[in-house]
């Protein structure tokens, strides 16, 4: 109705900041069906009518296909199972990254903690001779150790010709927060006695994002100097009662999974996170939630923020990044459109590599040599 | 289905990196219901169901009632409309912003273009004095000349302390691309007598924000040194025949503008844009759409691009971002969560005074004194 009312004003009445949106209503006016109108209530709550999406128009070839790939993919349970730590549908990116990035991996112990140790194996470059890059691998909380990890750690280490120690920090079902922050800070804590603080940097994918800022937070509190950089990816700092909270929670859900929009309103009460790691775990704890506190927040070091705008984490890595930016932390926002959560686990789509590059760059500009 | 499989399963069967995702589904497998599938095809379009998406929990509560208002205002032909220049939704904001930001304002001739010359009334800032701000205002290049014009300069002329010069350049339907490149072009080289062009910078919203990058692609071929900086606002350096491109022209159209996505496939042929002033112009020129050229691109001087995630510009706004990213531009990407196209031309929200911020800051750590 919206939309025939405007097709029959004149042309000049047309103009204004919305110009835009007027000429794309035209295409649907002109079939005879009229769409489905949306309804917005009080609160502003959408009913969004069913609607057919492509694969976005800006994506490489490359993108465009594994898109289709991995949202079928998530479709089907078996995928989704581990082998030994990793994923069935990562198997194929890790033969890959395992042919295309050469390195070595020491299987060891760091403070106590069992890490895997990478390096280049075409060596360490001079100006990464006192540097050290600690991954926290995704798997929300509960596994993928050493699937994850090594997709994470493997190009850093080679690409960027640094070492990387990637931690096996305890999960759920089987540990409960905070035992990671704890292993994070012992592998942190013996890397001190070799490092300065500024040389170190912290990152992670997914529940390892997450993990960098509890541990940046907990450091904090523990009596631990900041590390030099961070890199929050695939995550933000917050988490809600169905995933990282925000438009995503919803949005994400068909067009990054393959799965249905939560319901809404809830059809149970929310009660913190779904997450083993997390049971009974207040989620505004700001050593489980930093972004719930700015005075956390504010002393974080530079941090680098890389998501997707199919993430599921989407909303709150950008909302990470605006309350970082209004706080005065150096924070640095990066998102690849139309691609999901942990995409860069694939090294053979060219957005990965983009994203790998930022990576680099981003600590090599940031952690003292 | 597939979420009845995964409660069927042990808890350490549900590790992964999808051990997210899986907590996400549990509340609706508590149902008796069937969530309605997600049917995803060969080609990695997705048949997305109907769903409720609340504003978003990231916002301020003057954000959260703010979405709501826009989305039930979008819905009224009336509040489109312009009455000399300025939506009628848009009134209210004017009116805070000349209560809140106190200005002077010459209507006056630059390079023989008709302007709007902004000065905050506190007088300019020292640091400033060699210094010029360039507005290019939204409007779809169809009007909200002086709406549009007074809300993206007042700001920032006051709060930044700083000349704002904002062109009414030439626009559809009387006029077609390049005029209003050419106008920009005109006001630039005038001010090219009294500033250098490190010193000066240009951004504007919507229309403006795609203007900034067409202007800059057009003082490539037209012998005019490039800007200190740019601020390509609620826009890309892209367009399609839907609005700017990707995902967001599906997405956004009811979460941000209360109003039914597109149909995909299109029901007509989509041929160029919608946009009067673009009628029979080829969208893939450089110079209507510069991020269809690397070449172009990597030219560019800083740039900041601000955006909102249900903003319809958002996929070419980060897609214009990882693509200078790629280039080695200094290229500066803010995201707000949950906010719609120009969401900033409401003064009276702590997001808005948040974009402020980052705009004055790139511009004073950007450019020349």
């Amino acid at each position: 109705m919206v939309i025939r009312f405007v097709q029959g004003l004149g042309k000049t009445a047309l103009t204004g900041l919305i110009g835009f949106t007027l000429a794309i209503a035209s295409p649907l006016a002109a079939q005879t069906v009229t769409p489905p109108a949306v309804q917005v209530d009080e609160q502003g709550t959408v009913q969004v009518p069913a609607m057919t999406v492509p694969v976005s128009s800006m994506l490489s070839p490359e993108a465009k296909a594994y898109v289709a790939d991995h949202l079928r993919q998530m479709q089907q349970p078996a995928m989704v199972q581990q082998k030994n730590g990793v994923p069935v549908f990562m198997e194929p990116y890790l033969a890959r990254q395992n042919m295309l990035f050469r390195h070595t991996r020491a299987d060891t112990k760091i403070g106590g903690v069992h890490v895997f140790d990478y390096a280049p194996t075409a060596g360490i470059a001079p100006r990464n001779r006192h540097r050290v890059l600690i991954n926290l691998h995704g798997g929300g909380f509960s596994g993928c150790f050493p699937g994850c990890a090594e997709l994470e750690s493997i190009p850093l280490t080679t690409l960027g010709q640094i070492r990387v120690v990637s931690v096996d920090y305890r999960e759920g079902p089987d540990h409960r927060f905070p035992a990671a922050s704890e292993d994070v800070a012992a592998v942190y804590r013996a890397l001190l006695k070799q490092y300065p603080a500024e040389n170190i940097g912290i990152y992670g994918c997914s529940a390892g994002g997450m993990l960098t800022g509890m541990a940046t937070a907990w450091f904090q509190t523990h009596g631990l100097p900041r590390p030099g950089a961070i890199g929050i990816f695939c995550a933000g700092t917050t988490m809600s009662g169905f995933a990282f909270g925000g438009d995503a929670d919803f949005v994400t859900a068909p067009l990054g999974e393959g799965r249905p929009a939560p319901a809404w309103p809830p059809t149970e009460p929310i009660t913190g996170s779904k997450l083993s790691y997390f049971a009974g775990v207040a989620l505004n704890d700001p050593l489980v939630s930093p972004g719930f506190s700015d005075s956390v927040i504010r002393q974080f070091p530079p941090t680098l923020i890389i998501t997707a705008s199919r993430g599921f984490e989407f909303s709150a890595a950008v909302h990470a990044h605006s309350q970082m930016v209004r706080l005065g932390v150096d924070a640095d926002l990066h998102v690849w459109e139309g691609l999901f959560h942990g995409f860069f686990y694939n090294a053979d789509v060219p957005e990965s590599r983009e994203a790998y590059d930022v990576m680099v760059r981003f600590f090599d500009r940031h952690l003292a040599r």
